[in-house]
């Protein structure tokens, strides 16, 4: 009984101290997201495993909580599934629901559950928890929110345009300094026809997605390895060493790709959404990455992703146009755009750089001492001023030695301690003691008031 | 596969117009807790099952939800479980962590596992789902939120009245008209030993806690079918029967319990908080209810509830005082008082008066009509300088036909659409269409931001 409470490995408490700074980063990011237009929605954690099952590959498959059916959950099940320990098949029988996993495939579900009742274009936004039986480690987690916006059922460029514009208004809020890479699968395509491998798209980018970790001889390597001819990785050389400003290497690649169609799409979507996006001042730096190749089996057209400037660290926001949230269940044809930004991430970056404004704390901006009913009774009607000004305030409860409620008031980092004595009473004032300079002042309500607003 | 996507009973999504009215329930909510000095903190939604078994009786464990664990769950089960369909046992061993049942659990589990790094007295509030494997009715979710503060390490009676002036202001801020019932877990204590019949509390308060519903002489019934005297009940009746206002009511319960110790406890403690809470000024009517006693097994104090005056429905806050909240994870002795908000049925009471404030609205302020390339951009810049201004703006994505623009606006109840054409481009200006008025206005760019902010 008296053994020390834990909780399952890979999640966690979030402690006042935290909370305030997710909540800063969860704000800003939701703030941003109204501005923009988008509309939040929510779904439940648990979805039909019917909903889930099959849309994350095997191994997502084996990634999904289950939740086991309530009451007599072995009646009708098969008993030779549990002879022959087929976990699988039986955890399929035995449950019916399972935790979401992202938040794509239940907004995909939520499309078309709700297709009747949603205007198209739909733009939505979501930040709810998601869970994964993947093994912890640092930086992963069992448990973690993702914050996602999505335009579906317009195939129009401007939506690409607008989420440039509020991937760099969020991080400029922030005062995370991004650069943010965009590229196009069309032209990845016609890269891969233009060197004549038109079958091995994916295998191109799946090694040239790793030029930054590997360098450009194991990525070539990896190439002849996966069966590209001496001749396409030369051709392919070029390609991977254009340079220049984002329009001289769009000019290069347009160069090399000219006469291929869906290559010159790739490159005209790219020019019109960057060229829209910087007309309307960007502060990121905006990059284009012909490497960039994340969820390729999803994206059709632009992709993106956003890496921190001054610290190392993964992506930190990525996304992409599709062209078929909905098939799966029965609604094909819905095109849209969406990013997903990395509260985990951005939060490690905040906490290394340090960039939480002053404000960020769960504290109480002033907290009065107690000493005794009278005393308490006026400091309560002072602290009853404040909170109508919107100033977080409250009384020490009990009426403990002074050194122990300024100990307190240190310790919660309140910043402000209220001295209503004898002497206050009588003249009607209260003191002031900033514990962070050690001074005191003697104010009215009004002057606390203004002095603390 | 075509077949339409559900979501398992008992849960819901929450469209776009319903996350809007749930976020401003939450954010009152959640900036009083914070006017009020609580911190919020975070728990994961999974706990390990030994934390929440047993503690919420056995047909609370019966409303678990469970996880079923990764891998091969049926390694080392003993077969004999399975053969014999003990599947409350076998639950057990394929299952270690299950989704939090309530909010109290987790963070009295908090509480003992953060010991050493937490300063007391210890106010914190957490706003999360929870999730019960409970037949799905009308107005009861197997997932929903709750809205918990709580104020541990003191047993101050300066707690019991700052969560009557919260309550006070949440629903002041909501526009709920509220009648909030105390009464004193001592007091029913008292009563029960005036009367003679010490060891019935548990069975008098879960009968006198009916006479709203079913009416004083059933309630009689029901206490004699519970083994009470008719000596004990005739003594009862008195008390049932107080009247007048609050104080003239403590006056003659006082009178009643003279001379009974814990009594006059309870009516001192009911005194001192009441008093305070009115001197302070509380716009909720305040009540003295000897019949509440919910949570009678966890409450050793204060005991609150809140009704909404002008709509029929359960209590819709609720909370109390306990002296032991920790003690099951080996930490005894630790007092508070706690409140939970039910978002639930404060979203049906502000539906059914209409109480939500003119602003509660999902949508953009302004939606600029798309005429093409040169116009999009002039717009883009318009829409840019007004969510500079906080304004929520945005470009309708595709050149379509101006009466689906507008009709998409209005279906997205967006107040307003923004014309730039060619004339407007010719003399800088944006022709501002009012959709209730049918009003039409030509603008700078200044012009309308004054208009719309």
């Amino acid at each position: 009984m008296a053994q020390k409470p834990s909780i399952p490995k890979g999640t966690r408490d979030f402690t006042a101290e935290e909370m305030a700074k997710r909540n800063y980063i969860f704000d800003t990011i939701h703030d941003v997201f109204r501005l923009y237009g988008f509309r939040q929605i929510e779904t439940p954690a648990m979805e039909n495993l019917s909903t889930l099952m099959g849309k994350y590959g095997d191994e997502g498959d084996r990634l999904l909580f289950k939740i086991l059916n309530s009451g007599d959950f072995l009646n009708g099940v098969d008993r030779s599934l549990i002879d022959n320990n087929e976990t699988t098949r039986l955890a399929a029988k035995i449950c019916e629901k399972g935790l979401r996993y992202d938040l794509t495939v239940p907004f995909a579900r939520f499309v078309v559950q709700h297709r009747n009742d949603l205007q198209m274009p739909f733009k939505r936004f979501q930040i709810q928890p998601v869970w994964r039986a993947d093994r912890p480690q640092k930086g992963r987690y069992r448990e973690f929110y993702q914050c996602d916006a999505d335009v579906v059922g317009s195939e129009s460029l401007y939506s690409e345009v607008e989420l440039l514009q509020l991937i760099d208004e969020v991080f400029a809020r922030l005062g995370i300094r991004i650069t943010i890479k965009v590229n196009n699968r069309k032209v990845l395509a016609g890269i891969a026809e233009v060197i004549g491998v038109p079958d091995k798209l994916v295998d191109i980018t799946v090694a040239i997605d790793k030029i930054d970790k590997i360098g450009i001889d194991k990525v070539n390597d990896e190439l002849a390895e996966r069966g590209l001819s001496a001749g396409a990785i030369a051709a392919l050389q070029p390609i991977l060493a254009i340079s220049g400003s984002l329009d001289e290497r769009l000019d290069s690649l347009a160069g090399i790709l000219a006469g291929n169609e869906i290559g010159q799409k790739g490159i005209e979507e790219l020019r019109f959404v960057t060229r829209t996006t910087v007309a309307l001042g960007l502060r990121a730096e905006l990059d284009l990455d012909v490497s960039l190749a994340r969820g390729l089996n999803y994206y059709t057209g632009t992709i993106i992703e956003v890496k921190a400037r001054d610290v190392e660290i993964g992506s930190i926001t990525g996304g992409g146009r599709y062209d078929n949230l909905t098939g799966v269940f029965g609604l094909p044809g819905l095109s849209g755009v969406g990013i997903s930004f990395g509260a985990d991430r951005i939060y490690d970056v905040l906490n290394s750089l340090d960039l939480y404004p002053a404000g960020t704390s769960a504290a109480s901006k002033i907290i009065f001492a107690n000493f005794g009913e009278k005393e308490a009774l006026t400091s309560l009607k002072a602290i009853h001023a404040l909170r109508k000004a919107c100033i977080p305030a409250e009384l020490y409860p009990d009426t403990a030695k002074m050194k122990k409620q300024i100990g307190y008031a240190d310790a919660m980092n309140i910043p402000f301690v209220g001295i209503i004595g004898e002497s206050e009473m009588a003249d009607g004032t209260i003191t002031l003691k900033d514990l962070t300079s050690g001074e005191q002042q003697q104010l009215t309500i009004d002057q606390l008031i203004s002095r603390l607003s």
